[in-house]
């Protein structure tokens, strides 16, 4: 198979899983919040890689910390080549302290709960279980609920994404997940996503057919991505007030928005809601796969949960609890967090003036919107009759590309376009992609 | 919550996972087929941390490997923050050869299909898809032949386990994966693991009431672990060979008993099975969570198969791969499989030999058998009736532990000790393992 090229190699030996696999350019190095091309070019990320970049791309701490790992946990025999705790109880962390530059940095599952519980509902009042992809940690999340609760259904939202396994995809509701061979379960009620006053009046009367005494939780997006290209879940909050009196958990699925995505840790926190558990993935371990849920427990008794129910075989798996660990470190030696929430104003700011067509004096774009919080943010083009452009949407992304900003086709369900960089971005970065943002809508 | 010992704060802050929790011993370093406690206490490692440490635990090559792959990664920019390919196709691995000793290693998914394909169907005839856990690949084997088959059902065996989440839960029947919380979609018949004869019969027997013509495949553990505390599903060949002619698929789930933990590179090989594709998993990443499910190309038209189907944010990520390339090429320069070959007889009869009592004249032992095959081994206890002896396991068990062999309780079905160590262990170590089965065995 000599002859052929390894994008050839790639097609034909691998089971096609890339949505943009028919892109002209591949990438092949990234550092910061750039990206370089194999055609030379370099781009701006303007996706993080859809959230798993938050702390950017080739974090020279981070990459210099893993190398460190290996060569110390080799040094202690620590047990890496091994799943970390389905039938045993390994306590590696213990046997010498990780340290750099004279720091010591925790590795542990505990270290990492530690660091996250403050963040989440309180250092004593979080349970966490730690798992390997996002998909996975709803899982657990959806299975914990219906276990302690003791009842089957679940509610979730129209558009909804959750992941494409199990329970995550029974609570989903957009396009790449449900293609025709999943058959539904039917223990799983759909609400309209209540972005708007009449969503959320519309989602109020479905309540009525739905046995609400037999939900275990309902589960939310406090920013719909994938399904609704960023739209903000404004009227969650009540919603999810209303089912608290019914007695329904509530989980929100942090994936995605989670991490200061959205300008705070949670995407939650910017909609007032008041989850029960919520769920982590993506950029947690930096490239390490590596998710975790977390449960509020000072309103359910969970002491009774058997053990050894939502284990895995990799479920806090060493490396993975390792690179959770520096990622988390780094947030708190960088303040990620609370500089994308200083900067999220900003952003905010150039991204609508980006959108204001050529008369100086116009204050609103009559044929895009920019939606999102943070830097979680999409760009939606439409047609001059107000109905959403999917073609303007496709020269947009392209004229996007050609001018140096890397992004994703933000939607299956909405013809939208990400423009949610890594974290890290700097004022003039994200200047600069706001700037190309204004360029390329000029010249579709 | 300084003053609590970290076993405390691991069982405060984290579901309980683990189904050992309660051990005394708690394992803090490890090196080849060795592990130690924190008591001090050396062990060797019969159980291979159930088949994920097949290379044994921190070979020196491997991890030297991965601390020069970060370091490496660094340097050429490499786009390790990120997933691989859900929306973009990076290929990372052009930009620079991975170089250690003057050898290059590759390390992308294309160098991964290719040394694994001629090990599977054939370099021309292995269609691969990669992702994280075990789970989510039998989960993409079975979603990949419902939508080519367009048939909904699936067959599957008593006490099989196949994962936690999905459709692999959906084809388990063992205890952990079907405690109450998970409804079934009805979507899956079992039949007798055909062990024995009588087996096979009722098997057959069985297929008289399930509608073959819309089953998609079926999906077996050519040794059954977890459920069957490695039985051996000798009729499976034959029982495969009936479905083929209905037109239904095979999987042949080697996430366990692949990689040459069966003495040949998959467990299928041991009994002449003839599935349409495999599953790969625990071994493939030495520690990374990386899976592989490969599918028979040459009987089956798979070029229709649509395109982002079985995506996933990890699947392909370059950690991953750079891991499992590493894992594979330590197999051909060590030769692990063919060495695990040239060693099961002698494992095999040593330990046969262990459960034979105190008369040297014996042949066979009354209260002991030893099953599985290679270096996938289990021992079983009876009564003097000749019912499987949970009293008796649960007493061997402690005084192998004692004894210092670290094994695990084979099955929730049944009453079995794993005998499964890492696929590097040396004849004197199986020699160790056998010794101490033996004294054991005499001091229960």
């Amino acid at each position: 198979m000599a002859e052929r090229s390894y994008p050839e190699l790639h097609r034909y030996l691998i089971i096609p899983t890339t949505i943009g696999s028919e892109e002209d350019e591949t990438l092949t190095a990234a550092e910061g919040a750039w990206l370089w091309g194999a055609s030379g070019k370099k781009y701006i990320d303007a996706c993080a890689q859809v959230s798993c970049a938050n702390i950017g791309h080739n974090h020279p701490k981070f990459t210099k910390w893993m190398e460190g790992f290996y060569r110390w946990a080799h040094a202690h025999r620590l047990i890496t080549t091994v799943m970390g705790t389905d039938f045993f109880y390994c306590n590696n962390f213990d046997i010498g302290e990780y340290k750099v530059e004279k720091k010591k940095i925790e590795l542990s599952p505990v270290a990492l709960a530690e660091r996250l519980a403050p963040r989440i509902f309180g250092a004593e009042n979080t349970l966490f279980g730690f798992h390997v992809t996002g998909t996975q940690a709803v899982n657990i999340a959806l299975r914990f609920f219906r276990t302690v609760t003791q009842k089957p259904y679940f509610i979730s939202f129209e558009k909804a994404f959750h992941g494409r396994d199990g329970e995550a995809r029974e609570v989903s509701d957009s396009n790449p997940v449900h293609w025709n061979e999943a058959p539904r379960s039917g223990s799983v009620f759909f609400l309209p996503y209540p972005e708007t006053d009449a969503d959320f009046g519309r989602a109020v009367e479905k309540l009525n057919s739905i046995p609400l005494k037999k939900c275990a939780a309902m589960i939310y997006e406090p920013v719909q991505g994938e399904g609704g290209g960023m739209r903000i879940g404004r009227y969650l909050r009540d919603l999810e007030a209303l089912l608290k009196k019914e007695g329904i958990l509530s989980i929100s699925d942090e994936v995605q928005t989670g991490l200061g995505r959205c300008g705070t840790w949670w995407g939650y926190q910017q909609i007032g809601c008041d989850p029960d558990a919520l769920v982590i993935g993506k950029s947690l371990g930096s490239g390490h796969p590596v998710s975790a849920v977390g449960f509020r427990r000072d309103r359910y008794d969970y002491a009774s949960f058997p053990t050894g129910k939502v284990s895995g075989t990799f479920s806090m798996y060493p490396i993975g609890m390792a690179a959770a660990n520096f990622t988390m470190q780094i947030y708190e030696e960088e303040q990620i967090v609370e500089k994308a929430a200083a900067l999220s104003p900003l952003f905010d700011k150039l991204l609508r003036q980006a959108i204001i067509p050529f008369d100086e004096h116009d204050t609103v774009s009559p044929y895009y919107t920019i939606d999102g919080i943070g830097l979680y943010r999409s760009i939606k083009p439409y047609t001059f009759d107000g109905k959403p452009d999917l073609k303007k949407r496709n020269l947009l992304f392209q004229r996007l590309r050609e001018l140096g900003v890397w992004t994703a086709k933000a939607s299956f369900s909405f013809p939208a376009i990400r423009l949610t960089p890594p974290l890290v971005a700097n004022k003039e970065e994200l200047k600069f992609i706001s700037y190309i943002v204004k360029q390329a809508i000029r010249s579709v």
